[in-house]
Formats: C-alpha cells, structure tokens, sequence
C-alpha cells in the first residue's frame, strides 16, 4: 500500500498526551482502548490537563509580550460548556467566561464564576434576555448595537458598558465563508464605523460609560493569517482613540488549532508580539477570548464500528454516530481526524469513515489512512473538544452520547 | 422603493390556507398575529389541514397513475416527529412510516403505528441497533450493506428484507453537492450493481428472501429534475430484474416543495406518469417515502423582532432565535422566507433577516422585501415544517422552542 500519505497523516497531531506507544493510541496518560473500555461510544472524552497546558501557554505568551498583570484570558464557553469543566477552570483560576446567552450566563454562575467575571457578548437580546442579564450585578456588558446601547441604558443607567466595534475587515482562512465575521461585506456584528459616533453620543446620553472596545473578527486564525490579524487590529485603533473613558480592549478569540497535516500551529511568540506593537503603550486592559484553542485539540471523540465494506472500489467504515452529535465538519469543513486504537503491523489503507445518518454529509472523513480494522471495535476522533457536543442535534433521533472529562 | 423584486416576493407560496387577507397574514384559517399572541416565540405552527392535503395530492397522482390499491406512502418521520403530529398522521390513516434509526422505531410505535406500517432504511446499524430493531415483529428492514443482510439473517433467519442499492446515478438541485445521495461519487447508501450479486447470493445462504428494492436517489426535487429521475429509475430497472421474488419496489423520498420565487411546484401528474411507465406493468407494489413534501410548507416559525438597524448600508432586523433551532438554511442554503404579520401600506424595503447566535453563518435571509417594521413584534418564516425542529440543538443554550399543531 501507499505508505507516504499514511505518514503525513500519523505525523502532525502526535503530542506527549496523544500519540502512539508502543503501538497504542495514549490520550491524556490512558491508552484509548482502556478509555473506550470503560466509557463506550459515542463519548467525548476530555483531557483537563491538555486544557490547563493550553490555557498555560496563553498566559504566557501574554506575559512575555509585555502583558503581566494587565491581562485577561475569558474562556468562550459556547465552544463546549460541559459543566464540571466548567467547574474545573473556576477551580483552576486561569481564565474567566465569555458567555453568549443568558442562559450561559447562568450556567456559569452555577460553576462558580462570579457575574464580573463574565464578559457577555451577543446580538439581537429580546426583552427577555435583557431582563435575565439584569439580575447579574457585575456583569460586563458589551452592546453590539445601537439597540442594544439603548436598552442597556434603561436597565443600567449610569453603568460602564464595552462596545463591540466591527471594522470591516477580518480574518479567515481561505476558501470558508461561513467563518466571515467581519470584512467587506456588512454583517450584523457589532457598530461599524460609520455609526459609531452616534453610539457614543447615545451612550453618552444613556448615562453609560464606554470603557471597553470589543472586536472578533474571525474565527480559527493560524500562523499565516497573523498579517491579516495585524492589519485588523490596526483598523480598530480608530475606535480606541474615539474613548476617553477607555479602559480595556477585547481582541475576542478566533485562535485556531491545526486540522490537517497542512495547518501548522499558531505562533503565540507572533501573535503576542502583534498585541504588544499595538497596544503595549496603550493604558488599557488586554482581554482574549478563546474557545477553540482552549478546548478543541483537549477533547477525542469515541465511536464504535459498525461494518467495514467495499462499495464499488471505495472501502467504508461505518461508525455509530453522525454528523449530528458534532456537525462542525458538515458545517465548516473542519475535519476531525479518526485515528484507530492500535496501530496494527504498520500496513495502512485509505477508508471512507462515515456516520449512521441517512444524510449525504453525514461523513466523518473522506480519506483516512488505517490500519486493518477487522479486529479493531472503536475509532478515535481528533480535536472533538470544541464546537462539537455543544451544537449536537437529536437529528434522527440520533443524539445520545456521553461526557467524561479526565482530571 | 424598488416595489418589482417585493412583488415577486410576494406572489409565489401564497395559497388558500397561507395568505394575506386584508393586508393580514392568514395561516390555516387563523390569523398568524392571533397565533403569535397565543403561541409567544420562537413557536413552530403546524397545519394539519396542509400535511392532510399534501398527503391527499400524493394519492390521487398515484391513483391517477394506476397504482390504485397498490402502494403505500411512508412519510419520512426524520423530517418531523413531534409526536402530536405522529399520532396524527396514525388516526389520519394515509401513510405508513419511514424510520432511519431504533429510536424513530420505538417512537412511531408509540404513537400508534404497527411495526408492519413502519419500513426502516438506514446504514452503519451498531449491535445495538439490530437488538432493539429485532424486538419489533413485522418491522420491514431494508438492508443498505452486506454486513446488514448478514446480521439481520442471524438475527431473523427466513426473513423477507429489503435491499436498498444505489444506481450510481442521482437527482439534485444544481450546485448542492451537499444533498448529492448518489452519482459519479461513490456514497455510502445502498449496495451497488457491482457487489449486487454477492448480495443476493449472501440472502440466500442466510435463508433471507429479497422482495423488495429501495432506493433513494437525491433530495429536494422539482419539476426540472424529472427528467434525472427518470434516468436514475431506468438504471434501477436491472436490479429489479436480479430479483425473483420481488413484490414491493421503494423508491424513496426527495419530493421538494418550492423555496422562492424562481422555484415551481412539483408537477405530480408528471411524477405519476414517470413511475407508471417504469413500474405500470410489473407486478409489484409501489412505496414511496416523502419527508419535506408532506411536512415541509405545513409549517410556520415564529420568531420575535428583537431590533430594527442601519449597519453601514445594510438593514438589519434581527430575531429572538438563530440557525441552531432550524439549521436546513445554514446546512443546505434552502432559504426560510420571512413574512410580515401585516402588510403595511405597500411600501418595502430590503433587510437582512438575522438570528441571536454568534456565528457567521446565523443569517435567516439575506434580503427579505419587508414592510415597516417599527410596529411589528413578530416575522413569520414559511417552510419551516420540516428539516427544522427535527434537526434542532442547543448551541449556546438558544436551543428552547415551542411546538404546535393546528388541527
């Protein structure tokens, strides 16, 4: 059999916490079979400790740009809000939340986090989610429309509010447009330049108090986009200088992990030099919001064979789960690599590995490289953490699954 | 304003039962705005009266095309099965059920069908699928692998099954590869011509009589698509031949229903004349399978106006719910079309119809023909019935919703 591509597809992922031994497929210190085991499938399993390095390296990447101690990391829990990882990462103290519902907003409340430790970003609130929002005193607001500045005001007369800005332009990588947050195209996120005056004087009239800026301007950026980043964040320097009350500055998240073996890392060396040359001088605090680079790559998903067959000349692994229980491959074209347990004697071929959908993108992955799966009873796939159980559909009737996450 | 696009807008799905009367939007026989008071938001309304007379057009094409006393229709429950509406259909008593998975078996059994009216199709069946399918007597299986026809022959020894297989050829809308089920691609649905005899052979030897054929080639089709249509059932012709015993003949689902203005209606008698030409001299039974054309234009999504705003030139109206409760426009960019409640004065303008989810993708309608919209508290969307609630998730806990049934 073709033996190069097999290579490129064990090599790039292997990391101390997930890589073969001695022929078996380790996550987080267990072999996956013993994980499978213990747990069945469908299950996400979930490495606290690849979430506590992930966190680790941010802090200091920030730290070594110049950030220490005027810095916040706030975990975007819309990636994955299982909640004793919640109640894990208050428990660790690295981070705080980025939530986007009023029902986030509760959910962290009960994990622990206290409301200002909750950065609350989202458009188009109803009546109902702006009275929720108001019970939680301390809870940082940031208004993303004119609208929002509005009722705020009414709630909270008197209060210091954030303002997601959009800058018309953005961050993506090529060929996704369904991750477009901001670019020439007008979206609904966030008060543009042409209307941002008429906010602040509406603030202003409101009785608010603008001290933060808030921006997210795409969504899964790795090394090669960090220019497009610079440039970006350049365009919202603008909005910074109209705040005299400005006091903090939200880059948002959008920081990618690799999905194949063409992604390479993000360099955090790059990106934190990138914040310094623009706001190392600036008095304001720094605030990040990632989800995926916290979560994704901590989290394998398990799922069972079912069949292994030939249909024409295409060879098909059939797995106990769809797309519904982690449609970010159907959504976005994200892959999520399957990986078998065993290596086996180091012969690969290349299968179709598809769900039990009766969906035509109900595929998992179009070319994976396997070992001989005759013997084998699970499969594991890569970088589930994040945007997977959180958006999981009963699709089908289709949706259980289980949680664990390994401490 | 421009008033020729809004006029287009305007005329194509209006009908009896979903229309403006007085410059009211009617559904059912209702006034939407009364459902709206009653209903809140975000409410999926269902009219029995249109699932009853979508059915009632199905059989009288089939009766028109000969089939009278020989065919059954199976309504896809994937497409919607909240469970008022199953008991409904079962008192109803025009269709059986379609069910892709053990859970939509044990569903539909609940609400009154008989495992006999309930033909199941679907592909990567785990061991636990077959214990619990096997549990229903009289349940129809369809086998879409030669694993399956192996398991189910230790399972239920001299039984009849059902082959689905797959003619390499397909119907879809152009420029949707996402709802491609079959064609120059090899997918993972049915058995193909190449693997069909060992098929047969394999029933055989498991004691399994093969009498029945399904198939199920594409998604959504209208009038232009036919003409595939009946390319794909002539190349299905050779598979019927294989098959001594062959009594029923299954040819799926994927009837659409129109989603704008530059969509037509199915045109059914065409439809009927297509199988009677294929199937009018064989002596078999005909089944045919609709989700979306049953389902599809018998529902209404009612959302709540959140706000009403410039953003550079581009209006914005934004919606208490986003993509996650009624994903078919963010998976298949099959748009939802949004209705005013009242017709205003006759003047629109253009709006970008949005949702409350942070995410890119979270746009109902880019450019709706919309009439004032300051003194309006709801939108309705049509063709919600179906592929919507059924597909539904919590992303960013956004997932609540209301359902009902207009009988």
């Amino acid at each position: 059999m073709q033996s190069q591509p097999s290579a490129r597809y064990y090599d790039w992922w292997q990391r101390q916490d997930l890589c073969y031994q001695d022929g078996k497929l380790m996550f987080a210190g267990h072999p996956v079979s013993a994980l499978a085991a213990r747990y069945g499938s469908p299950a996400f399993v979930y490495s606290m400790a690849r979430v506590k390095a992930n966190l680790q390296r941010l802090h200091s990447a920030l730290e070594a740009a110049g950030f220490a101690g005027r810095y916040s990391i706030l975990y975007a829990m819309k990636a994955n809000r299982f909640a004793p990882l919640l109640t894990h990462l208050k428990t660790l103290g690295l981070c705080g939340i980025d939530a986007c519902s009023p029902q986030e907003v509760e959910l962290a409340v009960s994990c622990g986090f206290k409301p200002a430790q909750i950065s609350f970003t989202a458009g188009s609130l109803s009546k109902n989610d702006f009275d929720i929002l108001s019970r939680f005193d301390g809870l940082v607001m940031d208004c993303d429309s004119i609208h929002a500045i509005k009722t705020w005001g009414k709630y909270r007369p008197g209060a210091a509010i954030g303002i997601r800005i959009n800058p018309a332009l953005g961050v993506s990588r090529e060929n996704n447009s369904a991750l477009q947050y901001a670019g020439s195209v007008t979206t609904k996120f966030g008060i543009y330049r042409e209307q941002f005056h008429e906010a602040l004087a509406i603030a202003k009239a409101a009785g608010l108090t603008v001290n933060k800026i808030h921006f997210h301007t795409g969504c899964g950026y790795l090394t090669p986009q960090l220019e497009q980043w610079d440039r970006v964040i350049a365009s919202c320097q603008w909005f910074l200088d109209q705040c005299p009350d400005l006091r903090v500055v939200n880059v948002g998240g959008g920081l990618g992990v690799p999905h194949t073996a063409e992604d390479g890392t993000l360099d955090l060396t790059q990106w934190g030099e990138i914040l310094r040359k623009h706001f190392g001088n600036r008095k304001i605090q720094l605030e990040v919001e990632p989800g995926e680079y916290v979560l994704k790559d901590a989290g394998l998903l398990l799922l069972g064979k079912t069949y292994l067959e030939k249909k024409q000349n295409t060879w098909f692994l059939g797995l106990d789960a769809g797309f519904n229980i982690a449609p970010e491959p159907a959504y976005y074209k994200l892959p999520f690599q399957p990986l078998s347990l065993e290596l086996g004697n180091g012969t690969f071929s290349q299968l179709q590995v598809v769900g039990n959908i009766n969906e035509a993108l109900d595929v998992w992955f179009q070319d994976a490289w396997l070992p001989a799966m005759d013997n084998q009873d699970y499969l594991a796939l890569i970088n589930a953490g994040a945007y997977s159980s959180s958006m999981a559909s009963n699709h089908c009737m289709r949706g259980a699954f289980r949680e664990y996450l390994i401490d």
